[in-house]
């Protein structure tokens, strides 16, 4: 199995909550498995072969659908608690009792339910591109989301140059190279997420990202050492947000990188692997 | 030369704009050194072993004494500007052409400074614990900070536990570590800060950190790219102004490190270190 790399890892399944999950396991066996949490409408095609192989050396990565998305079974609920009850119901199904938890956007809202539904489950957390409950601008899709969101594409990836990166010349190039990389996988690929996803996945960002008395206070359960990673200018989940994170957990870094927006981690792949992975064996 | 360490390098003298400046210089040589800006009150004997030490595994090392501090003669400028004219002449005197520079509080003002005086001369930039012009709470001394350096202390070097740690048990404890660190070169040492030195630098930073119109348009002028790195907590120069260097310079990284006030790099010195060191060989 250590063989397998994010182009053949198959896609395998696991029963739990009266889902069929869909998952990709490969890397080095051993430790703690760094298990990923997607972002919006995506799939497990959408990670970074990048940044899912880079990791891969050193640990065990598992890709997943969590539920009602791609080529998982079940519907996705309209809350971030309950995405993140399907999400430690697949974790606990594959036999492990301790991980490594990273989310990325709608995903590090999962992860960090995750982490406060799992308690000793969670071994440390990486949150990337995301933002706390009630966080700056986080109640609906920011006006730069609904426009980057609400376009047509000749090829529809490309909705994604506009959402992880920035209109620098730099950072749309690195763009194109992500969206090179996350294609490269061409057997065994996920259908792309169905039309009820969208709307489900709204109504769970909106409930959780209305501002409410002592918004940040939950993130004292967050005990768990945390990495908070985004760009310096995250127009999907505002860079602000991190920096929050960072403020209100108990134990957290935060790392932000520079012409970046959104998807920082794609436009630097090797830095990225190289903080987390220096976060996680410390 | 290879073998001085920050514990046996000897202090030497250089003379440029009519000063006698102090230097200690050790390491890996070969590329940029690094040049090491202090903080208020601060001489080189304030810089902590396990820093300077680890990073001149890899790369030269220079510390100093600015005019009118400890060992070099001269007087100390009441602004930052005519600080960083003389540390930039201070380097050319050494005969160098390009250098990176780090600078840690008062000493990141004068590095960014440096920068924008020096050009070329500058390859790469760490600001420490540090803000920009006009930054939040920079105008006079943080209360923090009027309570931290107005108090008695049995111990001198004990106003560094509450300027550069937080209250916690484990910061204080890397606290006291660093106390003993920094004591343990015991030869030629350099002379505490003489008495006219404090109220230059209160000065000085009372007129670099007044609000103005457009208070950040100058961090434009550096192109260079930037590593920011604080603490969570910082009360000296509060952490929020890390933040906003960040966000303004047009090519920065920032970290900020869970649990530590102003002295992060002394609290977290191989972290500090393996970042930094990775930051500068990108």
């Amino acid at each position: 199995m250590a063989s397998y790399t994010h182009q053949t890892a198959p896609t395998q399944f696991v029963n739990a909550n009266g889902i069929r999950f869909a998952y990709r396991r490969f890397g080095k066996a051993g430790g703690a498995p760094l298990i990923f949490n997607m972002h919006f409408n995506g799939t497990m095609d959408h990670w970074d072969p990048a940044v899912t192989d880079g990791f891969a050396k050193d640990r065990e990565v598992i890709l997943f659908d969590n539920a009602g998305i791609a080529s998982s079974s079940g519907e996705v609920p309209t809350s971030i608690e309950e995405m993140a009850a399907n999400a430690v119901a697949f974790i606990k199904a594959l036999g492990l009792t301790q991980v490594d938890v990273l989310g990325f956007s709608l995903g590090g809202l999962v992860a960090q339910e995750i982490t406060i539904a799992g308690g000793a489950l969670v071994r440390r957390l990486v949150l990337v591109g995301t933002g706390p409950r009630g966080g700056e601008g986080m109640a609906t899709l920011t006006p730069e989301a609904q426009a980057v969101f609400g376009a047509k594409y000749e090829n529809p990836d490309e909705v994604w140059l506009g959402a992880f990166f920035t209109p620098s010349k730099a950072s749309q190039a690195a763009g194109r190279e992500y969206l090179r990389r996350f294609r490269l996988r061409t057997e065994d690929r996920d259908p792309e997420a169905n039309e009820k996803v969208a709307p489900a996945q709204v109504e769970a960002l909106g409930k959780w990202g209305a501002r409410q008395a002592n918004s940040y206070q939950y993130l004292k359960q967050i005990a768990q050492p945390t990495l908070v990673v985004n760009g310096s200018s995250d127009v999907i989940i505002y860079t602000i947000n991190s920096y929050i994170l960072q403020q209100n957990l108990p134990d957290a870094q935060l790392i932000l990188y520079p012409d970046a927006n959104h998807g920082s981690q794609y436009q630097y792949p090797a830095r990225f692997v190289r903080h987390v992975s220096a976060f996680l064996s410390e």
